[in-house]
């Protein structure tokens, strides 16, 4: 991977060739939402057309109660083609029942309408709020608007990621290019987040056996663009590796979300030669997606409601990989370790007993934990085979005082190995979410 | 149960005849903890001495970094004989390494000593820092001190129930008077909780496939003294029912603890015939044992480290008992269930999506979630089958605005329950948590 060399550039979503978008203001916002999503722009319907129709694959949220925006993506990722996405914020579709996958079908009816393409090739996607059916009257109007503003410029781009935003303070915007079979390709993405995020995605959304579950509810969404050519299985092959390794590794909160959603869209039009998994041209492809990923992942843990402190967890030396993952998100997801983060406090105290009560197997007496700056493989342990080590607090506080930090954790057990983005848990988190009783709109998720 | 009738009695710990307390300042908090302990009272070590051997039964954390007071009790189980128990708080000689395990046998030897005990005979729980070895000069002494003002008063109980505190804000005791078998039998217990609350205790500390691993630290310790005669395994027996429908159905902030320890000294005193499982004796005294658990328990979590609201959490019509129990601490552990409990949220979309992504089987337009005032039957339904009621806005946060609720799960799919005793998430407990830093009490637990 750290062979391949990418180039950032601008664009976002539209950097690919032959992808244009839209962000438009079409009233579900105020409609749907409560306090949160109110502090975010007004946008709140975007639209993703590609000029010809693309390969697309996709991973959907496994929990259980799923939203009908979701399940549609999910019977329509069986064809492997589509054309467009229209996704809107302010009102997540979901625990809506009938009426709710009749009106996520008559969205994605509407927008293929609208843009004269042919039935089955657009996707959909919501995030809002939970147990409301969608104001059918503002999307099909915001639809019209949208398709009317589609452009192919960064500003475009820009006004489709300020659309999916809820309770996101800032657009998550990438796009690359790099060189692939003799052809400049380029890959765009856009992404929102917040809270209710440690997604656990799957192709169908059924829960594999190895797939943790874990959680998101502002739900995150993820949306790609690529101008590569690539077959519709290698995409999905491709995708399933770059969000197990980005998306599916990070947590805000702990809880996952009804709606979480990745699509990518591949148009084709940069003219390489399609690709098996297995080529050098795949793996070229494989880690300039997983980069995407990794980088639109991040951001969503950056911007989580509430976060000052974002961590990153290494887990190393498990007997599995299901135990690496088992402590990691143990340790990302405990209050008090997250609560102590916030303080800037190296707690290894709390550490240790999150190791302890996951499911992982682990024996205290050869644990390992200590930290680095970002990227750094620079460690200050603090404790090694159980035992604290000679680091002074101060040289401790100092190693958790930045905005980001590495914790390491090693259970010298085996050799398998996981990571997890986390957040710190603040006040600002439980305010924030504690909600404004007497508003209605705050009445879901 | 409910047919069996029990007095509430005065004198806690003491009030079973036979049973001495005591509570000292020796100096250990200061030189252990940190912010928290400290806001407490200054008693950091407790004596409980039954004038005669008492039969004893024990369940301790199921965390795999366990304390070495935990380690020195399990071995003492096995001869189901004990006549002391030695608490202190401000330091839980946790993560502490051979010396902890030493100063933990130092500590039984010393406390056997100065009472004039057979050696085996005393027992030990700590709770407070991690990661610093006890302040054994001060234990000596404080032991000492301790055996100088042993007494069966309510006053020596409530000392004993102080020493044992470090986040709590208030001692928590309980005490009843039953007949048995024609005698007049007494039960007495103290506990402390406060934060890393959610146990998950077995008799051995080993992990049972089907105990949920959960989470403390302030640690929950609880100590329970009797004048019945009961045999050790008969008392065992009734101690892992009473605490499997208390102790381990409570979670405050979803960590467990190093150190979760709860014991019960017998002394025979009160001349009852003993009995065996299945006989009425036993059913009372069942019922006796789970009373007192569960008014502990809920004293824990109602004194949990910044808690506002209590909410007891109701999951029915599952499929299997494990079933109900994954989908109860999916929704009572849920950092955004919490908030909105904090914030008197009727959020039933965060309910919704928690239970939809816990690892219980459930099918979303099976769901009903509806609230009860505590101990009501009468429920105002939110959601049914899935889908939301008619029942307005104000009239849920009404149901939940009280200190106390209940929330009713029912998931329609089989006939297995469970019930959780939860807390909200709170600014505080953010504000608590995060520490001081700068102070190096703070680096443990």
């Amino acid at each position: 991977m750290s062979n391949v060399k990418f180039q950032e550039i601008t664009g976002a979503i539209t950097a690919p060739q032959g992808f244009l978008a839209s962000g438009v203001f079409c009233d579900i916002k105020r409609l749907g939402t409560g306090k949160g999503s109110n502090k975010g722009p007004k946008r709140d319907l975007a639209l993703i057309v590609s000029e010809t129709p693309a390969t697309v694959a996709g991973l959907f949220t496994t929990n259980q109660v799923c939203a009908a925006p979701v399940k549609v993506c999910v019977e329509r990722m069986k064809r492997g083609k589509a054309q467009m996405v229209v996704v809107n914020s302010g009102n997540a579709n979901a625990c809506t029942g009938r009426q709710g996958l009749a009106d996520a079908r008559a969205m994605v009816a509407c927008a293929e309408q609208t843009l004269g393409l042919s039935p089955g090739l657009a996707l959909v996607g919501s995030t809002g709020r939970i147990g409301v059916t969608m104001p059918m009257a503002q999307v099909r109007a915001g639809i019209a608007a949208a398709a009317n503003l589609l452009g192919g410029t960064a500003e475009h781009a820009a006004h489709a990621a300020e659309a999916i935003m809820t309770s996101d303070t800032k657009p998550k915007q990438v796009a690359i290019q790099f060189r692939l079979g003799g052809r400049t390709v380029r890959i765009g993405g856009m992404c929102k987040g917040a809270g209710m995020i440690q997604p656990g995605m799957s192709p169908t959304g059924a829960r594999p056996a190895t797939l943790p579950h874990g959680g998101l509810h502002a739900t995150m969404l993820a949306f790609i663009t690529t101008d590569a050519a690539v077959e519709a299985k290698v995409l999905q092959t491709a995708l399933n590796e770059a969000v197990a390794n980005s998306f599916n590794r990070i947590t805000v909160d702990g809880d996952m979300s009804t709606n979480d959603t990745v699509l990518v869209l591949a148009n084709g039009l940069a003219e390489n030669k399609t690709f098996k998994p297995g080529s050098s041209e795949f793996k070229t492809f494989q880690a300039a997606l997983s980069h995407v990923c990794l980088e639109l992942a991040k951001k969503i843990v950056r911007d989580g409601e509430g976060v000052h402190r974002v961590v990153t967890v290494r887990v190393a030396g498990a007997k599995t990989i299901q135990d690496a993952d088992l402590a990691a998100r143990a340790v990302a997801n405990s209050a008090l370790v997250k609560t102590s983060w916030h303080g800037g406090d190296p707690n290894w105290g709390r550490i240790i007993d999150a190791i302890g009560y996951s499911a992982a197997k682990v024996v205290e007496e050869k644990i390992d934990i200590g930290y680095s700056a970002a990227g750094s493989k620079k460690i200050l342990w603090s404790l090694r085979r159980g035992q604290p080590t000679k680091a002074t607090f101060k040289a401790l506080c100092q190693a958790v005082a930045p905005d980001e930090f590495e914790l390491h954790i090693r259970l010298n057990l085996g050799k398998a190995e996981a990571v997890m983005y986390a957040a710190d848990l603040t006040e600002e988190y439980v305010d924030f979410n504690k909600g404004d009783v007497g508003d209605p709109a705050s009445l879901g998720g």
